[in-house]
């Protein structure tokens, strides 16, 4: 039975990751239930996207990922579960928090709103989508019902947004960052395959040296380090600090990447 | 074999969570554990009596629901378990966190207060009967041992407190807040079929638009809205907002509720 | 099939820990994952020492221990894994963290530096080892592989640090504060066998008095105590209250005990 994660902005402080878990285990008592993270801030699709984007490939091939962060729960926002080509199956509301994921994993290949009732809690109520939608499909998923029973098949997912791309102007990539992780790490959107060995990287006007393969151990205590993130992106760093702190950056932020001039 | 939830305020930067769960599976190695929360606050019976009884309903009949909020470790107070109506079984201390989860699913038909010492661990700490009671009896439980094998039955449960009831006045209904969630959502105790399609909300001087069945894009982004809630009750939410900061509204904040005037 | 503990500093937001477990599952579908605690703070590897030294002995003897505080990821500080003469497997950096904890549950056995990139990730981070290397060798292990196959022996591990023991004084014991726990209780390394049934404590000029069995009710709401904790351990305590916050104490604070002096 392949394993459920869960991605939500439900918080770790009521039970409503509790109750979607009762949910699914309603439907799939054998269900295998992994936690991503619950405390996406409330609401920030954009941000739920990165992070399902950053995880899903670690799991096998044929996964199931719920991941739920809907401010339009009970608005005319579909509900959908659509099949990656590698194989992995996402399920959440149709508001541009998947794709990116489906993205990586090779695309969808079937995209099918959730419309069959059959697969839901009796109750459904008006804000509550995971307990009485998704939770219950994901774990009749695992229990092996078809994807198309689910309901009607759709041409294509909404991507009301995208993961910013960098732009390659004539002396440097301009990209920007993505995330700031809980260690303070700023996590850009430039390919670790973009740059050269050594490189030089621009932040808010400071200039920080780069190393494709380098230890943090290769800098001072408290000196930055962009370097080759574990998501193949290019990331700065403090060693054994907060690079956010230490650069006042945030997400959104400009970042260049060029060859070192000597 | 029945799931096993588990709420606590044990918190998430210790391991006591973790201990609890190495207790459980030291006495059922395939114990399901599901985490329902860990951060009530500390020693707040009423605030996790509140939880339990939100997640309870959502699992599997039969399940059986580890629940410890315990200042009271150590003294006189019981440990006990208890069953429902519907067979799900409770274990924890017997100092009111239990009781309205139970009611909820049918009222207890079992209590059972845990003296017998073969299903513990065989040193018990002052301090953290969860490891040493609570924990080791769940995990007897989901392998199969009876209830009434746990120790002396019981009469009652004690009950040093309810889960504050609305009032009928001659034109309204008078409730209070019952929780504030993680969204800043102000869950009331007024049940969603005791008012009407459309009603309105007085909270701290103000009125809120109050809709059974309106989604959160029903009123413009920023503005408060009254509907009805996941677990049956009016809540008081702000479209892509913070209620709770909106209001300034805190637990125990008088509500009303009453057919709107023309 | 043993059970999986996991203990790191990951924290909550980011979807390491998800990745981490997805590692796990890639390499032992069935794996049964147990976390202890993700909110050690930031590369703390001493307070990660503390944290897995009072968890893993509640788990059943043979479980397996992945824990991962690791500043110097990716310099050449020794990835490993050592067995417990209990019968337990601690995976993780060879900087201290795991010692403790071994050496709590009869000391190292058999420690095995992990070279053998076949039980790795195909492709291997700078900064990820959890996912790209811990993670699959702890699957691997849970899947019965024999722990001499994950690489070559080793004669020890590095013991950068202690937890630091008591001294006896003529009069007294000295010893200092371990841990502030999420309840603000001060967990102490002065072992309870060492102390009288009633005796005193002192903490940063005041004087508390302790009781080898005394429930919190032993003493008014607000005051403090001085018991024998979970963990063998004596703790100074404020009932329904924060001690560290009552007497501003921190980790390594002196504490004494001694017999009352009438």
């Amino acid at each position: 039975m392949p394993a459920i994660t869960l991605l939500t902005d439900y918080g770790l402080a009521d039970t409503y990751v509790g109750q979607l878990k009762g949910a699914i285990l309603s439907t799939c008592p054998a269900a295998k239930l992994i936690d991503l993270t619950h405390v996406v801030p409330p609401q920030d699709v954009r941000t739920g996207a990165f992070l399902l984007w950053t995880a899903a490939e670690a799991f096998p091939p044929g996964s199931i990922h719920l991941a739920i962060v809907d401010p339009g729960v009970g608005t005319s926002r579909r509900a959908v579960a659509a099949q990656s080509a590698r194989g992995d199956v996402f399920v959440g509301p149709d508001n541009g928090l998947l794709a990116p994921a489906l993205d990586r994993l090779g695309g969808p290949t079937c995209v099918v709103e959730l419309t069959n009732s059959r697969f839901w809690r009796p109750a459904v109520s008006l804000t509550f989508h995971g307990r009485d939608i998704f939770g219950p499909v994901a774990g009749y998923l695992a229990q092996g019902v078809p994807l198309a029973q689910l309901g009607s098949l759709l041409q294509r997912l909404e991507r009301p947004f995208v993961i910013p791309m960098p732009r390659r102007a004539p002396d440097e990539i301009e990209g920007e960052i993505l995330h700031v992780d809980g260690f303070g790490t700023l996590v850009t959107n430039i390919p670790g395959d973009r740059v050269a060995a050594a490189f030089m990287v621009g932040l808010k006007g400071q200039r920080i040296l780069g190393r494709q393969g380098a230890p943090f151990e290769s800098v001072p205590r408290g000196s930055p380090l962009a370097i080759l993130g574990s998501q193949g992106l290019l990331e700065i760093a403090v060693r054994d600090g907060n690079a956010a702190a230490v650069f006042g950056a945030r997400v959104g932020d400009g970042v260049t990447a060029r060859p070192p001039v000597d």
